[in-house]
């Protein structure tokens, strides 16, 4: 099934908003019902692929004719990613500098090679694309010439399973579900389950070190990786020979995050744990934010450590934005900060973390909400962006950020992103709603997501850029990262140099060089275009 | 302190051989007594320093003189590392091509940068130097030049503490027990002890990927590492701005196991934890070295996960290398194979990890030995190098290698480097005794750990490295990695270069041209000189 092409997910999931709900964002932000309803996907103007005959000709003798597309509908379907200004645009119909040339459906490692020997040879510019949820700009290349997505989804293979060491080695393509279901039937999971878990894929969570719900138990995306394969103009780059090694710099670090810039990764060996036979979720309740976030360090830093913990704002808690179908109903405990604790594992360890966490918890000041809001909140927890398409169809403007930092410093994080979230849209006639959760924790820190829902005003991608640019400073400013777990992008490139640094950007550029001396991956992803 | 300029540590702490072990030595191995002792330091033939006077007045001006030191006991002091044939070497009075012209004592961040312009301008090589411990040749560039050691002692201090994200700011030059009494302090430990670490340095922690004997429970030292600074020829290169990021290719990763051939880590932030409360170790008695991997591996998968987890085949059981004082002694359980499992942490937690740890070695066929062998094995964890100086001076040969692969392979790499030593050493005529353990573990693998112990030969040093490189071309062909915590070098380079592959050797090659035009750092560690 292929995802919404001017929003998220399956269409048949999409539910308009409840007739309270807009009547509050009206009485509460002044939004306004659209006057227009967006244009449908057939009145969009798709101008002709600008791929050259003699272009066309190669790929198709390398890929079969059936695997180069140059259709309106498939080259639209590989516009931009999922961020909100890039729904907006393109259900204004706005294509511009964003459409393919052509969509590629390489089947291997060496079709992907020799495609990107093309792509050099004939002055095409080479964008990855697996589940298209990019929310940071990846999918817009910076670059003058034609450019072709590649498309990973027919490399969605399980190409080994080694039950002892307790590895899977996956092809990109693979979407979320269909990781697991293949893991499945060997008794694993691989335990990665972000927002864009139904849609995002293997390749996807590996090039932009995505992290997951459930990254407290069984770690980030970038930590389950023990080797990757990457397909570069230049040939093959092979990391990762031992699950730990002190042989030099560890490449697959320089593989992972590296966004399409470097090459595309054709296959990822990751550890896989045993299928939990326990799953439960139960809710919290904390007087503040701060004595929340203190709770979570505490589990973080001395255990026993849940599977999922997280922790909402008192803004984010009062709108219950947890569970989007619960808002503005009055039937949940308005007041405070929720956290959601979640075990997952074999019934006895399950158990014993719950009663040890519980034990932590209370003692922290949290007072238990029982499982219900844990269940609501594994009911909705891939639905936030089904709800984002509902908000901007009734009119609404909804985006989210994140960024992590130390414990010590989330406070001042936390306070100057959402004063700088807060300042802008309110100068700009949009008051924001700004809420926050801790969605990730470690020893060392938390990262912080952020939710800003406002009415979109005149120029709402205009407004959202000034606004997102103030979060990303105050982010640089307060000592965090430009990016816990959404990646670089275009979107986020000019903070990232900074944070890189001089000296950084230059070896990332000295490497770019020489796996890809044409410029033919995603140029202005990660790094600028040359 | 200084280290032993001709072997291993404090001379204080020298100790003969029993005659009785000499006995089992000359009986078992056909080991013959030395006729000619050692050469002394006072004998040895040193060349003048090549400094020119114009590079020394510069380094003079930038250090103060009393930092840029030519006298022939440092630059003695400072010759090659600590593996058997850098001892043999120097044993033999052999200083050739591996004597730096300097020994220079930078005290600041800017000190090494301002070194290493000089060094570009000078002509000269720069060679990081920690606490010498290298046994992988990193010490001895392969350079036309003369060469500076960059020995970084003065840089000894915490910088910085932070007792609620739990993490610490360390100066390169801290020696192992130095950062951990500066850290105690403050209740906290980093945890990290490699059996080098009453010498070894935070810097070369971080340079040669470390990793401790309990790292079962504090993770190896690149897993500890949040942030660093290296100080290169083009300047200085911050990394790490969160405790985890999607912003990019980790560039940590970069500047971990770079050897001082990208640049010198002139401070590391690490993640800290509180001190233990408790610390107990014991013995476990296997049947079989299979069915002690197996319950190893059931641990580091399943859990509950000891502090310190390691065993010894059947050869290390019996020879009881893991208490050398017992060697002979015959006060030992002789057979089947022995572990050593440790639990450090709050009573609770050690009491609760090692009850439920206990349950699964029995189920998987261990016996319980108490903790008499525990306490031997925590008394003697730094000891084995004070052996090895003793076995060479009784005429025996004595070396370590180690590599790593994921758990299904474990068995092949077992057996393919035992047989490639024992194979080739038996050709040589000095038929050796081939012992290993599992060092580490693993959720996906392990590091296996072997130990030679041989007769010297005509020509030992001629002899080992024929059995090495053997050894090298056995693990990579087994799959296991060429080093899994002794680093690169020199010596492990040019499987290093396999195992990395040919692109892979480009990318880290571009990175050194940019951040070392000139190939001042440590050429032909990690990759060949130019």
């Amino acid at each position: 099934m292929d995802m919404l092409w001017s929003g998220w997910g399956d269409p048949a999931q999409a539910a308009p908003l409840p007739d309270s709900v807009i009547g509050l964002l009206r009485d509460l932000l002044g939004v306004k019902p659209h006057e227009a309803a967006p244009v449908a996907l057939d009145d969009l103007t798709v101008p002709a692929s600008p791929l050259a005959p003699a272009a066309h000709r190669a790929l198709a003798a390398a890929l079969g004719d059936a695997h180069v597309r140059t259709d309106a509908e498939t080259r639209v379907r590989h516009t931009r990613g999922k961020s909100t200004p890039d729904l907006l645009r393109i259900r204004g119909g706005d294509l511009a500098a964003a459409l393919p040339a052509a969509v590629l459906l390489p089947a291997t490692h060496e079709e992907v090679l020799a495609v990107l020997r093309l792509c050099a040879e004939h002055g095409l510019i080479a964008v990855p694309f697996g589940g298209g949820t990019s929310v940071v700009g990846g999918l817009a290349p910076q670059a003058h010439g034609a450019f072709v997505a590649l498309d990973l989804r027919r490399m969605n293979r399980l190409l080994d399973l080694d039950p002892v060491s307790r590895t899977a080695t996956l092809q990109p393509g693979l979407k979320g579900p269909e990781a697991e279901a293949l893991l499945a039937e060997h008794g694993f999971t691989l335990g990665h389950f972000p927002q864009s878990y139904e849609w995002a894929t293997v390749g996807g969570f590996a090039a932009t070190r995505s992290s997951g719900q459930a990254s407290a138990g069984y770690g980030r995306f970038d930590e389950m990786v023990l080797s990757l394969t990457l397909a570069t103009p230049e040939g093959t780059l092979d990391t990762g020979r031992a699950p730990r090694s002190a042989a030099g710099p560890d490449l697959r670090q320089l593989v992972l995050g590296s966004e399409g810039a470097f090459g595309v990764i054709t296959s990822v060996t990751v550890r896989v744990r045993p299928a939990p036979r326990t799953r439960v979720y139960e809710g919290w309740s904390f007087p503040t934010f701060d004595a929340g976030a203190a709770a979570l360090r505490r589990l973080a830093q001395d255990g026993p450590r849940p599977t999922v913990l997280r922790l909402s704002d008192e803004t984010e808690t009062l709108v219950g934005l947890a569970h989007p179908e619960a808002i503005g109903s009055g039937d949940q405990r308005a007041t405070g900060c929720t956290a959601v604790a979640g075990y997952e594992g074999t019934e006895q360890d399950t158990a014993h973390r719950r009663e040890g966490a519980a034990a932590v918890l209370r003692e922290c000041g949290g007072t238990p909400l029982g499982e219900e809001p844990g269940r609501r909140w594994a009911h909705g927890r891939y639905a936030a962006p089904y709800l984002r398409d509902a908000l901007l169809d009734a009119g609404a403007f909804a985006e989210t950020l994140e960024t992590a930092t130390f414990w010590s410093r989330v406070p001042e994080l936390y306070a100057a992103v959402r004063d700088a979230l807060t300042v802008t849209l309110t100068e700009a006639g949009t008051p924001p709603l700004v809420m926050c959760h801790i969605s990730h924790v470690y020893e060392n820190g938390a990262s912080l997501y952020f939710t800003v829902v406002s009415a979109q005003g005149e120029d709402p991608v205009a407004h959202w850029t000034r606004a997102k640019h103030a979060a990303n400073e105050a982010i640089l400013a307060a000592g965090g990262t430009i990016s816990h777990h959404h990646g670089v992008g275009t979107d986020h490139r000019d903070w990232y140099l900074r944070e890189a640094g001089p000296l950084g950007v230059e070896a990332l550029r000295a490497v770019k060089r020489r796996l890809d001396p044409d410029g033919v991956l995603n140029p202005g992803v990660l790094l600028p275009a040359d």
